[in-house]
């Protein structure tokens, strides 16, 4: 998995059948000192994440057993809200 | 998911039987900012995106889930054309 | 799914078991403009493409998908011989 | 599989249902030198590494399947600690 | 697929329990004129590869198919044991 921030949100009208419902929002991938690292990406969410926060995310197939209906075609999905990450020194 | 933008067709006589009738599209990948990241790439297309769309992908096992017939092997599919790409500030 | 052109083939003797008859060529991966694009690849062929053919790739689980028999443990496949790639100008 | 050291934890309260008791380790991963090479990434542990440790990672679906409920979203798991990595002179 | 070669083997006793007696080596990538090309990786041996031997890798849920469980959590897996690679000119 990988953090990120959420950055924004993504809304499409017209999209496959599957998708009504699924919230997509806009995540920043963060290294673990939480500096911006590649592309933001567009993820489903399912812990109900608000802007600013620090979360961790899911992808390819795992991302749609995050679901409730797992045969949708969702290949990023937020799976948790991170209070905090302990590194060693 | 990614954001991209339709920039072409394929047009292939030749192809695996499962894969009569799925349209393919040209798509130049973009980050949140509408830039061009990366490779264009050649996906199914599930919306009937047209030229210059903006949209969104899935990759690997589930672009295949987007299509009628789960067993076709595609891996990436156009599963939504944005309308609003909202950032925070 | 990519663009490649065919640039060689993979003889191997020694393989697992479910491989047999599976021919194996080697693909130099290409963007939209035909430019090489990242290191060759081993792609199994389901579509009977020759040297130089201008073909589309489909990767991961779906490349078992275009075989037969689809427990074998291939990640890359052509299932495509391309004809025309159009751009939107 | 991958290399890589254990050099965190992540703690996440709100969280998917079904990660309820998986301990989350941030990993960093490390080429055959053991000199580090990429992000860190957020691992699920399944052989109760520690602080430090030597680990190899699996991804993508496998990584699920490492657990005993394979249902659940997680795209990537520490399988093992290294005793030993024998490099051919 | 991709080809490399193997470069040594990785021990470790203490893992994922259905990994026993699955051998693991340490193979570096390499592009189709055999230089390297990324990092070593670790991956299960389906063939009875041995030292310096140039092999094809399968990766993703493939791997799993290559050996005689598929339910093991591995991510890449040696599937054959290359004798030549003919290269268009």
């Amino acid at each position: 998995m990988h953090l990120g921030q959420v950055i924004g949100t993504v809304v499409a009208e017209r999209k496959y059948p599957g998708l009504e419902g699924i919230k997509l929002l806009l995540v920043q991938p963060l290294d673990h000192q939480r500096k911006p690292t590649g592309e933001a990406i567009v993820a489903a969410d399912t812990v109900r994440a608000g802007p600013n926060d620090l979360v961790y995310l899911t992808g390819s197939r795992e991302a749609a057993q995050a679901l409730d209906n797992d045969f949708v075609p969702v290949d990023a999905a937020i799976i948790g809200i991170v209070d905090l990450v302990g590194v060693e020194r």
